[in-house]
């Protein structure tokens, strides 16, 4: 855990006004961890004026409180504030630049260490949700938060662990324990994320009847009419690749995707016995072991992609 | 918890020899129970004889020990052993019925308790799974188990609460996390329980390619023909009912699969705003809240059915 973090509760101490945003575009993390951390201190010091910034998310539940909008708030009080950044890896991504104007800046982040900003870092790139270190962070203090707070924050580690089915950190569970200990709604929040559209649903069975698989690889080629008859965009339907993924006798997948241009949008997955960067690397992408992508000029490249990928060995 | 934990440690202590038991047909928290229970135990107590025993589990990792196959041990072991049966809610499904014969029987489970057996009874029906009561067991007195009993247990827990998706107990993300840090191979664990064949993917699809709609509920018929091309059964079919659920629009849904002989397997779900159950009972079957079913006589019933289902209101 961090060395800084008395100096935290001191700056949130010290503070009457704290501001806390998340980044553009934001996920389920980037609200829980900004709404969550606001519902606590709010319980805690209910004299103190807090605010969290984040666009509107999609995953939230309702009844839990709407983030304000990025660029709402008065620039003379960002300026006379703590503000924390959360979830938010660079300048550039933060849902409001104003942050940075803060009296004092604090970055809590569970990304890899690229850029530096604020007065103070809390990074830990080995914790699967930026929630989870904002519930470490106050669990080290607090022995208990409020229920709304610990949903909010459950909330961001079940979005980022996809379920806990991308995380091996034993914290994540003993957190997500304790939030739920703490009344956290656990029941309302899986209702709201395993909840699919009957649209989704058969789009999902339209691509499950129709990928095509070739040595290790199962992938499917969306071109642009098809994505045009699916209802969506090349940049919705390539993120569902894992629609066709873990299959013991394809444990490497792809898709796909036609720009209106010509252009495809590649995304490639594996078991974690293999590994899909290098293809991507040498497509012009990059990304993961497991998850990578690449932009491809037309479907010549395509086909070459189908070739590599087909032929990838075990690590 | 339960008040007789010093007991069961005394009779642990007591035995030289120690005979571990699930249920018929076992699943993953029969066996995970059940060797974890034993692994654990071989592990502080090197030099007992300690044997679990159920059949065959698909679930489990290559690499974890495979149990000792009902009806092996000679009686004469188990007359002198501490029988200890998991799992397992009544008489007739322990995988070994010699397993009264212990000379001290002990029965942990979390199913409802709807027959008592043996001389002592540990069981809590708010547990997700049973793993999960024998990993509180041996937390109380060991704070340190074996990675292989952890990840045992884990694998019961993971069945059970099919990956965390059935349990809103803090307690069964706490003890996760415990067992992880114990050395759980939760990677391996994922990799198996999520590792899907390409002909039940391709299933899938068919599946999401033709089901229908009715008012609230979802819904497929499988007729044995369809049933035959599937290559399937009615019995391997209609569990699959939640392929088509979770959906807002149908917070109903149901599987109606042909026997040979034209009488129906029907499977009703919903989600925790609705209740099947009533119409299970009104077709002579039976079941919980949210998962039920019938068997129906012909594709009248059939009708009937979708007729009172679609209709359903929330609760």
């Amino acid at each position: 855990m961090f060395k800084n973090i008395k100096l935290f509760f001191d700056k949130v101490e010290e503070f009457q006004s704290i501001c806390i945003f998340g980044h553009v575009r934001p996920d389920g993390d980037a609200y829980g961890s900004a709404m969550g951390l606001k519902l606590a201190l709010d319980f805690i010091y209910p004299d103190k004026s807090i605010y969290a910034v984040v666009d509107q998310v999609d995953q939230v539940p309702d009844g839990l409180p709407v983030a304000k909008r990025p660029g709402t708030l008065p620039d003379d009080v960002i300026r006379k504030s703590l503000c924390i950044v959360v979830d938010t890896s660079t300048v550039e991504r933060i849902c409001d630049q104003r942050a940075l104007q803060g009296a004092y800046v604090i970055k809590i982040d569970h990304h890899p260490l690229t850029e530096h900003f604020g007065d103070m870092e809390m990074v830990d790139p080995d914790k699967v949700a930026c929630a989870q270190i904002v519930a470490s962070l106050l669990f080290t203090v607090f022995p208990v938060i409020s229920p709304a707070a610990a949903t909010c924050l459950l909330l961001g580690i079940l979005t980022d662990s996809g379920n806990f089915r991308f995380t091996t950190d034993p914290d994540t569970f003993t957190i997500a324990g304790r939030l739920i200990a703490n009344g956290a709604d656990i029941v309302t929040l899986y209702d709201k994320l395993n909840t699919v559209s009957l649209e989704s649903l058969r789009r999902r069975g339209q691509i499950l009847s129709s990928f095509q698989t070739e040595g290790v690889l199962a992938y499917e080629i969306f071109d642009k009419d098809q994505i045009a008859k699916l209802g969506v965009t090349a940049d919705r339907i390539a993120p569902m690749v894992n629609t066709i993924g873990f299959t013991a006798e394809c444990p490497v997948w792809a898709f796909f995707a036609e720009y209106p241009d010509g252009k495809y949008r590649a995304e490639f997955r594996c078991s974690r016995r293999y590994d899909v960067s290098g293809v991507a690397l040498a497509l012009g992408g990059g990304g993961h072991q497991q998850a990578s992508g690449a932009q491809l000029s037309d479907g010549e490249a395509v086909k070459k992609a189908i070739r590599l990928l087909s032929a990838l060995l075990p690590k």
